[in-house]
């Protein structure tokens, strides 16, 4: 089977809502056999995310999800602003969230969270040479900073408290590098 | 400051829309300081994928996504039905999608795709053990299966052709079972 087999092709769009952050719309498409159906498509601006470490520690952020009814630990992520640079944007949240700045930081990924449905788009980036500041939160935004250890990312990951995709996948990240450099040891 | 105060409250829930997959709700929140804002909230029934690799090659499966408009690298992965056990949607994915069945089956980790507006959570199994049989996909679903050794892979990522947080959090809990069976290596 070829790609283009694979292919489906967009018979037409309805939008349903568009909202501050996300929009949603019904696409109806031609399936590979000719057949039709529907999918229900979220658009969002895309986003940015942090993996930063500092002295051994992994800065977190401690904030209320209301989608999950309830406090996760994430690393800082934050949305694209309309025509920002997505590394820029990571700047910027390291800074506004945390209050560090960064020396150099550098693209890992860019990857869908949740291509079923979204075109959600996450620009993971390494941030190091962190210099400590002051924190610079949206008005509708509260959070803890958390600098944790290895073996505390580890624990929180098995608790839980730390259980989404990104942050997850940015521990592996941390945990691949430390097993790469091993003079820098696991603290 | 404590997590009693990062909780927002929710004071009215709004429906939008009720799909076939997702729904959208409109929460109007109280936040910590008293202030109230609004949060555009999808909910999802919840998803499961899995990392099978067989003879040192990870099971993808190739399909269009109407959200990006293209074709994508992923693990097998899929809704779970009402009321469905994750490990069993897991075995029933991986069959329907790949024709393998598995002899044993471990969840690696539950997590938020994108826990800053949605609740999708995807429940990631380690399937061992498989067995080549036929596969079974859903009416509307079309893909190909590909077997990717880790140099394809770590390419697939570079081109981004394997662009989703699932599968390159996938491919990194493979890349890290590599590094620490070296008698397995890499192929």
């Amino acid at each position: 089977m070829t790609k283009y087999q694979l292919s489906e092709k967009t018979i037409s769009t309805k939008p349903v809502f568009t909202g501050k952050v996300i929009s949603l719309q019904i696409d109806t498409v031609e399936l590979p056999d000719g057949s039709r159906a529907t999918r229900e498509i979220i658009r969002h601006p895309g986003a940015v995310a942090v993996l930063a470490v500092k002295e051994g520690r992994l800065l977190l952020v401690d904030q209320f999800r209301q989608a999950m009814g309830r406090c996760e630990l994430e690393i800082p992520a934050g949305k694209l602003e309309k025509g920002e640079d997505p590394l820029e944007a990571a700047r910027r949240e390291l800074q506004e969230e945390t209050g560090y700045s960064c020396g150099k930081i550098m693209l890992l990924h860019s990857f869908y969270t949740s291509p079923g449905f979204a075109d959600e788009i996450i620009h993971l980036y390494l941030a190091e040479e962190l210099t400590a500041g002051e924190m610079a939160l949206d008005e509708d935004e509260f959070l803890e900073v958390i600098e944790a250890s290895f073996e505390e990312v580890q624990q929180f990951i098995a608790e839980g408290r730390i259980a989404d995709a990104k942050t997850i996948l940015a521990a592996y990240i941390w945990q691949l590098q430390l097993s790469q450099q091993p003079e820098h040891g696991q603290k």
